[in-house]
């Protein structure tokens, strides 16, 4: 099994930060400043129009890292961040500017756009998770967690259902059309997040999307406000989470 | 202002556990043993055909009290604990008892009854606010929560809406039919429970009631699983949201 290239190592506030690739994939692994026990491993997928150091991913990854001792791993999805994009990516974004500029709903292009791309990311992130696995402050039988929400849950959902490594997952904020099919195959524990007032994502299909998941263990975080006004407590509730359930003591804020 | 009437104390576990008395009204205060420094208060209501020292009281006080230093109190309901039962309690008991036996739903039954109980208690449960209010640890100016459940919200619910002293309360697992009024009332934070598969309070309900809650922050927490199962865990989240809304750093388990 091939270990990720690394590309460039620095460390501050706690965490290592080592940029990766592994084929064309560009990623960053977090890590403990602290030492190289082997610990845990959750994967976090960014959002649409972000990338994997997006401050919203450094933010998560310093309350995991230096709260739970957790390793995390972010990479850029297809057409993200360091990526190229390609005549279809540009055409997929075209087309959301233009329904957001006349008012249309965007829901049904980034609903078929996310599905594309969640084609693509799935065996780039299980190739991303072979790689990082070889690692031997990670390894092959640690416990693997998932945090996305959004486009991360639009790839995300589908990469916790085919992947029997991942082993608790945090999901949310995203149309169930493309989803619910892969939902209703995915057992292990969920924290589900949906904004009450969403002006984008119905309420009835947030609320359809948790109902799906086949987990005996599942809890929606049902917000008041609209779907960017989801609060920042619920980044430190995932952390919990997370940690409940990939085994680990947590210190992070109330 | 009076106090309250101290009947007995003890000490255990990092708490001072004094029962009181306000006219006939029992009740119970815990505070942190280590000293008598002013610090907020949480009101408890416990659920029906339980009392003030039920262990889910116990279990809920020693982490706020230990946790995050505050004070809790908790009243026995009319016709619970230490108090007698009249006619009335053991009408609505029986019909309870045979609704149950024959397999009939309770809701109506419950609805009613804790409906009756709760037009007793909220004027019980502002006279001990104001007795306890005249204790020097808590005074009448320090932040006050309300912490109750299933019957502890048939009550809770209406008291926090004809009290503007409570400025934070976590509340559940109830029927909408006879509080969705008071709820539209209610402006301050609501951390709100419900059962994703409660075989007893239809889904649908107890959402309407978490959507009825003029808040502008609110947060639903919905669990897979019945009635009865509503997780450990999120008596850590009570405590947590608690101590954000009533200002105190807090230690709890993840």
């Amino acid at each position: 099994m091939h270990t990720p290239q690394f590309t460039a190592e620095s460390s501050s506030n706690g965490m290592v930060e080592r940029d990766f690739t592994v084929g064309d994939v560009p990623g960053v692994l977090w890590s403990p400043a602290s030492g190289a026990d082997r610990a845990p491993l959750v994967l976090m997928g960014h959002g649409g129009g972000a990338h994997k150091k997006h401050p919203a991913m450094t933010g998560r990854a310093h309350l995991l890292v230096t709260g739970c001792g957790f390793h995390v791993a972010v990479i850029d999805a297809p057409g993200h961040g360091d990526r190229p994009r390609t005549a279809y990516d540009e055409q997929e974004i075209a087309a959301l500017r233009e329904a957001q500029a006349v008012g249309e709903p965007e829901g049904p292009i980034v609903v078929r756009y996310n599905a594309r791309l969640a084609e693509l990311a799935v065996p780039e992130w299980q190739a991303v998770l072979d790689a990082l696995q070889a690692l031997p402050e990670i390894g092959a039988d640690g416990p693997v967690g998932y945090f996305g929400i959004a486009m991360g849950t639009a790839i995300g959902l589908p990469l916790v259902a085919a992947e029997p490594r991942i082993t608790a997952a945090v999901l949310g904020l995203m149309w169930p059309d493309a989803l619910i099919e892969k939902a209703r195959q995915i057992t292990v524990p969920i924290e589900f997040a949906v904004q009450w007032d969403d002006e984008r994502i119905p309420r009835e299909a947030g609320l359809a999307l948790f109902d799906a998941f086949a987990s005996t263990e599942k809890t929606l975080h049902a917000n008041a406000g609209k779907h960017i006004d989801l609060p920042r407590f619920e980044a430190d509730s995932a952390v919990r989470f997370l940690a409940r359930h990939l085994g680990r003591a947590v210190t992070v804020p109330a």
